[in-house]
C-alpha cells in the first residue's frame, strides 16, 4: 500500500519532454520549471485502459457462468460451474507458458514460435506486456468457456480437463494469429495474405466463432442429452433451471464487452466512445429483434430467445465495432438477434444436434454474421459503402478458413478423447445429475427440486 | 485488436502542445525532442472517464433486474426481466432516434429539436458525442426500469413496450431538457428562469423522481395485485421470492452509482473523489438508519427495509453529491433511509397503492428529498450554510414541476393504454404467474414452488 | 450533470507546466500556445485509478455477500446478507468518524491519533483525501465482513453489530497503521524497527489475517452450529444451499481484487500490469490446485474446496504481488489452493471449529503464507531470490504479531460480549433459521425448503 500523500505534489517532474528540461538549460528565466506538474504519458495511460479493459473481460468468466448454468438444469448447475473455473484457472495457466507464445510470438504467419511465458521481451517493454498479457489471457479464456456451453450436463468432468487445455493452449492461439499476428513485427497470414486485411477487430471470428465451431464439434461428437429427442427424432424442449441467473450473466457479459471491444484499441484514445455505443446498440437491437422474431414464431416473446438475442448482437457487433456508423450498427444487431433464433430452432430441430445454450447459434453462427458485416457496413471498404467486393471477399475467406480450422480441429480433439479416455458420463450418472455423481455434492442443498428427465 | 506493441514507444508526439512542436524549431539545440513522451490530452481523459462510468451505470440495469426480480414473487420472476431488457433495448435505440434530440438538442428552453441520431453533430465533437450519448443513454434507460418495479406482477407485456418507449423517447428527455440543457448553447428553463440555477447534479429528480412519480401514476391506474387487500382493505405483504438476489441487486446499484454520481462530471478531474466519498457515506447512512427504523417499528432489523435503505441514501444525494460536505452527506444519507421505511408504509397501508418493489418511496419521495437537500446542504447556497431561502426556493419549484409533469403525463399515458389496449393481465393469467401467460415458460423450471396468491 | 460539450476544446491551458506559460512570454512567435491541448496531471490520474480501483473493491462487498450467502444454509440466508449489508454501511460510518484517524492520523508508530472525519487535511490535499479516504474506507469493510463467515447461522445479530463495529472502528486500523503508516510523515512500527520494512503490498496480512483470526476467535468462542459434531465429536458436513450463488461471488471477488491489489499503488503508473498478472495468475493456480487436491483426497473435484482454492490464490498473492515475477506468483497460488483445503480439514475435523464457509483457512492461513511469501519470492530481498533471510525474518514477525493481535482482540471481544449481552441465539431460534428468528421474513418466500439440522 502506497500512502504517500501529500507527497503527490512534490514528485519529481519525471514526465516532461526530455527536451523541455534541456531547454530549462538553454532558455534563460525558466527557473520555475520545478513547479510544473508532472503529467500522465500515453503509454501509462494505455496500460491504464487496457487494465481495466482486461478487468471487464475477466468479470465475462461470471456472466459464462451465470448463463451457462442458469440454461441448464439444477441437478447438474454446479458442474458447468466448476468447468468454468477449470477453464479460466487452466486457461491463463497453459496460455501463460504456451498459448501466448503461439499466439504472439515470432516465427511465421501461421503461428508464433517465441515469447513464451513472456521470455524474450525487452524490460523496456514489460510493464506493457504485462498489461497485454493479462488482456489476452483473459480473451483466449474466453475461448474456452464457450464450448462447456455445447457440451453441458453429459461430458465428463476429467476429459473436459484436456479439451479446456487444448483450447486455450493450442486451437484458439494459433487461430488468433492468423488475424491479428506477433508482438515483434510479422504479420499473421490472414493480415498480410490478400490486397485488403481480414478484419475482425475485437474476435467475432477469432474468439466466438472459433468457440462456436469448437462448441458444434463437441454437441456433435458427445450426442445429445438423454430425453432430448424422443423416438420419432422430435426435439423436447428442456427449460434452463434459472432464469433471473442467466439474465444476470447476459448483463454480466453486456458490461464486460465493453472491456472487450473498446478495450481491443489497447489505446486510450478518442475512438472508444464510438466503439461502446455500437456495441450498445447492437445488443439492444439484437435483443429487440429475437423478442419480436420469437413473439412472431411462438405467439409470446420468449425469455430465453431474448436473452440469447443480447448475446447475438454482442458476438454480431464485435467484429465491425470500430469501423462502422452507430445506424449500422442497429441493423447488425437486429440481423444477428433475428439470426439467432432461426440458428437455434434449426440446430435443434433440423440437425438435431443438442447444445443446450445456444453457444453454436450464439457464438459460431452471429461471429460468422459479424465478420461478414465488416465487408458490408466498413465506412472504410464495405460493399454498403461503396467498397465494393474486396473486403467482403475477405471476410468471407476468414469465416470460411476459421470455421474449417474450428471445426476440424475441434472433431479431432473430441474423437480422440472419447476413443482415449470416454467423452461421456454413464447414463445413470447423466439421470442422477453431473453434480452427484462428478463431484459428490449438490448445487441447491436443501431445495426440494424435480429431476427433469 | 490493436497489437502494436512495442510501437507505443516509436509513436509520434502528436499530443505536445502545438506551440511546442513550434519552439523545436525556433530554439537551437532542441534535436532531442523526438524522444519526448506523448502525452494524455484531458479530452481523451474526459473520454476515458465518462465512457467507464458509462460502462459502470449500464450495470445498473442488472442490478435494477435483481432487486426488482428478487421483491417480486417467484412466478413472475422472469416477466419483470423481459422488461428490464425491453427497457434497455428499446430504450437505447428510441433515446438514439428520438430521446438524445429531446433532451439536449437546441430548440427551446422547454424542449430540444436537434441531433436525432446526433445528426448536425459537428466531426470534430464526434468522438466525444458518442461518449456522452452512451452515457446519457444509459441514464435514460434507468428512467424506464424504475416504472416496471410499480407495476409488477400485474401488467401486460405489450402495453408495457409502449410504456417504456414513451418515457425513455418522450417523457424522461424532456424534463431532462428542462434542468440540463442543450449541447449546444440553450439552458433549460429551470437552469436559467431564476435567480439561482436549479441544483441537480446527477439527477435524484430528473432520473429518480420521474422514475418514481411515473411508477405512482402507473400502480395507481393498474390497481393493486390479487390478494394485496383484504375485503377491509387491510394490506397484506406479499414477500418476495429471492432476498440474496435482491441484495446483490443493491450492492450492484450501490456499484454502478459510483458512475452515476462521479461520471456526471463527465471530466476527468480531482472533484470525483468527494463525490464518490458523498455517494457511499448516504447510502451507508440510509442502510442503517431504514435498519433502525425498521428494528424499532417492527421489533426487528427488517431485510428488504434495509436494502431499500440503501437505495434510499443513493437516490437522496444523487442531486447534492457534488456540492455538500461528507458529514452533510451522512445526514441526508439518514434522512432518506428513515423517510424510505416511512413513506413505504404510508403508500402501501394509508395511501393504499400497490408498489410491489417500493419504487416510489425509493425513487420519488428520496429523490424529491435529495433535491430539497441541496437547498439546504450545499456549501454555496444552502440555508443551513447561511446561503438563505433562494436555492431552497427554486429546489421546491423544481420538486414540484417535476412531480406535476412526471406524475401528470403518466396518468395520461396510463389511462390512453388501459383505454387503447389494456394495461392489465386477466385474474387467471394473474393467478397463474406472467411468466407462464405472458411468456410461456418458467423461471424456476424443476423448483418445487409454492404459488402464494 | 455537466453538458458542456463542444467546449472541451475551448478549455484553457491550465495543466500545461507553469515554466511553459512563462516561456511564451519570453520566446518569440510562440503566439499559437493557446491551441495547446490541455493535458491530464499525473495527481489527477492518480485519483481517478484510486477512484476506479476502489469501486472495484467496493464491489467485494457483494462478493462476500454471495459467497457466504451461498455457502450457509437456506434458513439463514437473509442475516448473514443483513450482516454484509451492516458491515458496509456501519463499517464506513464509524470508519469516518474513527477508524481513518486511528490508522492514517499522525501519533506514534503504534496508532494515529489525528485526521479523524479528515480533520487538519489541509485544503490542497482534500481532493487527494477524499479519493485515499474511500478506496480505505472499502478496505477496512473487506475485514470486517470476513468475520461475519465464520460466526455464520448461530449469532444474534445484535451483538454483531457491536463486533462489525469495533473490527472497522478500532481493531483493524490499528493493525493498518503498524504495516502502513501515517499520511504525514509517521511509519507504522513493523516499517520502522527492523533493518527491513515489513512487506505488505496490499494486505494479506494487514486486511485477511487479520479478519480471519478475528473469525477463529469468534467460531470459538461462539461454538459449532448445532449438529455439526455428532456425540463422538465427528464433523458432519453441512453443505451450501446456492453454489451457484457462491461461485458468482468468487468471480465477484476476483473482478474486485484486481481494484485491491493493483488499486493499492495509488498511482496510475506501469507497474498495475504486472500486479494484475501476477493475481490473477495466483488464483488461477489456487483454483487448480484445490480442485487437484480435494481430487486426491475425495475422489471428486469438489465445488466448494475449488472456489476457496481461488480466495486462496488471491488471498496469498496480495501481500507480495507487487514484488514477485509471474513464475512465482504461480507458486505462490499452487501452495496457496492446496493449503487451504488442507487448513479446512484440520480445523474441521481436527480442532472441530466450526467455521461455516472456511473464512479462517482463506484468509488467516492463506494470509499467513502470502505474508511469508514475500520474504521466499520478492525479488528484492526474497530467500529463493539471494536476498537471505532479513526479509523472511521480518515477515515472521509481522505474521506473529498479527496473530496475537487479531486472535487476542479477537478473544477478548468475543468473551466480553457474550458475558454483557449474549452472542448466540436460542436452540430454538437456530434449529428455526435466522431469517425467521432475527429478522420476521424468509429469503426464499415460496420455495419448498428442508430444513437441514
Amino acid at each position: 500500500m502506497s500512502t504517500e500523500y501529500p507527497d503527490s505534489r512534490k514528485r519529481r517532474i519525471t514526465a516532461l519532454p526530455g527536451m523541455l528540461a534541456l531547454a530549462l538549460t538553454l532558455v534563460p528565466g525558466l527557473a520555475l520549471a520545478q513547479d510544473a506538474p508532472e503529467l500522465l504519458t500515453q503509454d501509462n495511460a494505455n496500460i491504464l485502459w487496457t487494465l481495466i479493459a482486461a478487468i471487464l473481460v475477466m468479470f465475462m468468466q461470471a456472466g459464462f457462468a451465470c448463463v451457462e448454468c442458469g440454461f441448464t438444469r439444477a441437478k447438474s448447475a454446479g458442474n458447468i460451474i466448476m468447468k468454468n473455473f477449470l477453464d479460466f484457472g487452466a486457461g491463463q495457466i497453459v496460455f501463460y507458458f504456451l498459448g501466448f507464445g503461439l499466439m504472439f510470438g515470432t516465427g511465421s504467419s501461421l503461428l508464433g514460435l517465441s515469447n513464451f511465458g513472456l521470455s524474450g521481451v525487452a524490460d523496456a517493454d514489460l510493464p506493457w506486456s504485462y498489461t497485454f498479457w493479462f488482456f489476452q489471457s483473459v480473451f483466449a479464456a474466453t475461448a474456452a468457456t464457450i464450448v462447456s456451453g455445447g457440451i453441458a450436463e453429459r461430458t465428463k468432468f476429467g476429459t473436459y480437463v484436456l479439451v479446456s487445455l487444448v483450447v486455450t493452449g493450442v486451437i484458439y492461439p494459433i487461430s488468433g494469429h492468423w488475424a491479428w499476428g506477433s508482438l515483434y513485427g510479422d504479420a499473421g497470414w490472414l493480415e498480410s495474405t490478400f490486397s485488403v486485411a481480414f478484419c475482425d477487430f475485437a474476435g467475432s471470428s477469432v474468439v466466438h466463432s472459433v468457440g462456436g465451431w469448437l462448441a458444434l464439434a463437441g454437441a456433435l461428437v458427445v450426442g445429445p442429452r438423454i430425453g432430448k429427442y424422443d423416438n420419432d427424432g422430435k426435439a423436447r424442449a428442456i427449460p434452463g433451471h434459472n432464469i433471473p441467473l442467466a439474465a444476470l450473466g447476459v448483463f454480466i457479459l453486456w458490461f464486460g464487452w465493453f472491456g472487450f471491444n473498446p478495450g481491443s484499441t489497447t489505446t486510450a484514445d478518442s475512438s472508444i466512445g464510438l466503439i461502446a455505443m455500437n456495441t450498445s446498440l447492437a445488443a439492444a437491437a439484437g435483443s429487440l429483434a429475437a423478442l419480436a422474431v420469437s413473439w412472431l414464431r411462438f405467439g409470446k416473446p420468449d425469455m430465453s430467445m431474448t436473452m440469447n438475442g443480447s448475446l447475438a448482437g454482442l458476438v454480431g457487433i464485435t467484429a465491425p465495432c470500430a469501423t462502422v456508423l452507430p445506424g449500422s450498427a442497429i441493423l447488425i444487431g437486429l440481423v444477428a438477434g433475428a439470426l439467432v433464433v432461426l440458428s437455434i430452432e434449426f440446430i435443434d430441430k433440423v440437425l438435431r444436434i443438442d447444445d443446450p445454450v445456444g453457444a453454436v447459434s450464439v457464438h459460431g453462427v452471429c461471429g460468422a454474421w459479424g465478420t461478414l458485416a465488416c465487408g458490408l457496413f466498413n465506412t472504410d471498404g464495405g460493399l454498403f459503402f461503396g467498397g465494393g467486393l474486396a473486403q467482403l471477399g475477405v471476410q468471407v475467406v476468414g469465416v470460411a478458413v476459421f470455421f474449417v480450422w474450428a471445426f476440424g480441429t475441434g472433431l479431432i480433439t473430441f474423437t480422440v478423447l472419447k476413443k482415449l479416455m470416454g467423452l461421456r458420463v454413464s447414463e445413470e450418472e447423466e439421470r442422477k445429475g453431473l453434480d452427484i455423481s462428478e463431484h459428490g455434492s449438490e448445487a441447491y442443498s436443501g431445495f426440494q427440486i424435480f429431476t427433469v428427465e
